[in-house]
């Protein structure tokens, strides 16, 4: 399996290399840190991160990873960016979302008609980013087929392990949990936040 | 405040980027990338990110924060490496470690006579590096003054928040967690991981 961690000026930290760090404890998988044009990468948090160009096309056994962050504000609008995205989200067998990378993934088309959740406090703006996706306000992941769209930051921790869960057995997801002293939050529908900013039941758009 | 975080090769990413990430939002905080030369460091996950020398000395209001990984299996012979820690640590207003970066501490002498914590896969290790050390096997994290040390990788995030609500208050605290939509562990004494390897109760040595 082939991970690619797609990362964008300004994406959120913790949503990437928080599945960085528990994807990298499967064994024979490949980790790749990619970026549109290849390069140095700098997150919200002001650190530059060497990248390599999204390999044209993908292996047939990839795994692409977006993460949210304040540069998704300006990626939404961004339409050679969002062709790219949906190439690359169609060449891979599993795509993975943080917080608002599922805005990304939404804006580029990827979502329509799938189930998917995203960060609460800016849930709002999500949704109108992807007015064909049938959002989950309370999830802290969804999977809808190949697609995995986690709720905010820290969420993408849990994805990752239920990720790791399904294709590599439960032990395994433990085990890497454990490794890491990481209290997982096992159960994708237990969401403790979406109330906190006013959200309730489903709202599927 | 600044804050240095410290990198070298084969540092373990989330022990490093969990804290990045909530430390991040502290208001007027001062992030800073450091590696002993500065330049290119690679994690234990294969990314390379860019670093600055340690500026010499550091700001009176500096917090050093290391964290663990490989990569400190032959730092802790490194005298060099160890002698300079000894100078950062002296000069930082708090000094934290995550996982076997208080390996680090301890070899460079840091911990002499301080209560600490660390991984508890590998505390075996940990306690040979530090035998003045008072290594607590039973923490998510300890506070002994001016010096915080988390136990496993994950447990770096709980002792970050809990180094916020020491100094900024804990509602800050809880606010940062909440926007991350992070599961705060906030009790440092509540370790559920070191049981299973066997430990219990305190371990001084």
């Amino acid at each position: 399996m082939q991970i690619y961690f797609l990362l964008f000026p300004d994406y959120e930290t913790l949503d990437l290399m928080g599945p960085v760090q528990l994807l990298s404890k499967l064994p024979q998988a490949g980790l790749h840190y990619v970026s549109q044009q290849g390069g140095l990468v700098v997150s919200r948090q002001g650190f530059a991160v060497v990248t390599e160009a999204v390999p044209s096309p993908l292996a047939a056994d990839s795994v692409l990873l977006v993460p949210g962050g304040q540069g998704t504000r300006r990626l939404v609008h961004d339409r050679a960016f969002l062709r790219d995205l949906a190439v690359w989200a169609a060449q891979a067998q599993f795509c993975l979302s943080v917080c608002t990378g599922a805005a990304l993934l939404a804006a580029a088309g990827c979502l329509d008609g799938v189930r998917a959740t995203s960060n609460k406090r800016a849930f709002a703006w999500v949704q109108s980013t992807g007015p064909h996706t049938h959002w989950q306000a309370v999830a802290r992941w969804v999977r809808d087929g190949r697609f995995y769209t986690a709720s905010g930051v820290s969420a993408g921790m849990d994805m990752a392990l239920g990720f790791i869960a399904d294709h590599y057995g439960r032990k395994q997801a433990k085990d890497i949990a454990e490794q890491a002293e990481y209290l997982w939050q096992d159960d994708p529908c237990a969401d403790g936040f979406a109330a906190r900013y006013g959200l309730g039941g489903t709202a599927s758009s």
